[in-house]
């Protein structure tokens, strides 16, 4: 019940595709991270995938459709299932939101970040 | 899988109080709204209330302790069955994320709002 300031948090980490948690919401995960660069493409088998473009713009790129670009004060919800990854020209700060337990690659053969607590 | 621009959302109406759908996260509904005043005291049983302010600052008020502000950027989620109550001086515009068919007052008696989608 204290808030959260998004920015004080971001500004205790620069490492990239490294997500902090910093609250939480019901069996969630509400993180911030950074992203530079290409992620591996992935998919959740069972869960949706909640960003939401706090500074800088990204693009969600997926195999079998034209990437969409996602920019700063914009939500993008990918549905369980779907192959993707985020991709970012220059570093983008969002806002995350995961099911409590899912790595960050999903069912890919990608190791899974370790989701700190900040 | 198309990106919702927040601002876009909240340019298109101006009632308070009024959460608007405007994306889907796993059984959760992602909504914009715009408090001003003070809502009734109420409580969710049986789910977290996750608040991200937009724009504009507000503060989330509780029978049992003091009220805190929360500003643009800052996040606060409210445990579920924890008696609370937004409060803004000014409009304010908040991210809301809330389980589907929840009411926006909970279990209190005052009437639910309508989830319209926009």
């Amino acid at each position: 019940m204290t808030p959260v300031n998004l920015s004080e948090k971001l500004s205790l980490f620069s490492s990239h595709w490294d997500p902090k948690v910093i609250a939480d919401y019901n069996d969630n995960d509400v993180m911030v991270v950074k992203f530079q660069g290409a992620f591996p493409f992935h998919r959740h088998a069972d869960t949706d995938d909640f960003f939401l473009v706090l500074s800088g713009e990204m693009r969600m790129a997926y195999p079998d459709r034209d990437p969409v670009t996602v920019r700063a004060g914009e939500v993008i919800v990918v549905p369980a299932g779907q192959v993707h990854r985020p991709e970012a020209d220059a570093e983008v700060h969002v806002l995350l939101i995961e099911p409590k337990g899912e790595a960050n690659t999903g069912d890919s053969t990608a190791p899974a970040a370790a989701k700190d607590r900040i």
